[in-house]
């Protein structure tokens, strides 16, 4: 038994189950076992541009699980003090993303899909699209 | 109004929202808005090669929202008496499958990528894998 007080990571990496076969690549989630939330929202990003960087912001409350369907996308992942990368590049490799985070995914290749498992619905006010604002709402939590 | 008894689809078309500029393009699905089941499990599946049929079987009890991210695929719905096919070529339109229903895709496209979200956890009770077996079931409920 160690007393090293380990900080936990501030994004967590979740192995999805999947089934790869001549036929095709099926990749699943399921509550309870991949995810402990209601999922009230769900969405998939695709056609992106080779290089582009999307996401860069927060949210205050909402947490989602990330997975990369097809393709790879580079996760960068900070709450201000600490910073992780991740690439996602096979379905098999989940990200949970708890709220508090400023995010930012950058798209590798041409195809990539990312599907995002939220548990709110879409409300402006959670939303953090500035830098500076979100290590303020940091502070003050 | 009419008295005319017209009979409900087998299956569903839902109108999603959809986010789409140079940067990618975002579809998204919300509970209430675009489903009214709990989500307890997703599966996406990709790398299926172009003109491949898959699926080819029923529920017994699971309802599934599926949504084609990306390239395009027919769906193919039977309930045993009435057929149809949906061509679902665009995140913009989802496709509600009730339980009770027969289903394939034939995969159009490569770098098609098909989501579902299903409200049951995995139970292989739950499949109806042989046709015959499918209108036996669908006779006695």
């Amino acid at each position: 038994m160690s007393a090293i007080p380990v900080r936990p990571p501030i994004v967590k990496t979740v192995d999805l189950q999947t089934v790869v076969d001549v036929d095709g690549a099926l990749v699943i989630a399921e509550a309870g076992r991949h995810f402990d939330f209601t999922v009230r929202r769900i969405f998939a990003i695709s056609d992106v541009p080779a290089r582009t960087l999307r996401g860069e912001h927060g949210h205050k409350t909402m947490n989602e699980l990330l997975i990369c369907v097809s393709g790879a996308v580079e996760v960068i992942a900070t709450d201000g003090v600490e910073n992780m990368t991740v690439l996602l590049d096979s379905p098999k490799k989940g990200l949970f993303i708890p709220s508090g985070i400023w995010l930012s995914q950058r798209y590798l290749r041409p195809g990539t899909v990312l599907l995002a498992l939220c548990d709110t619905l879409y409300d402006e006010t959670d939303y953090l699209r500035d830098y500076e604002a979100f290590l303020a709402y940091r502070e003050r939590t």
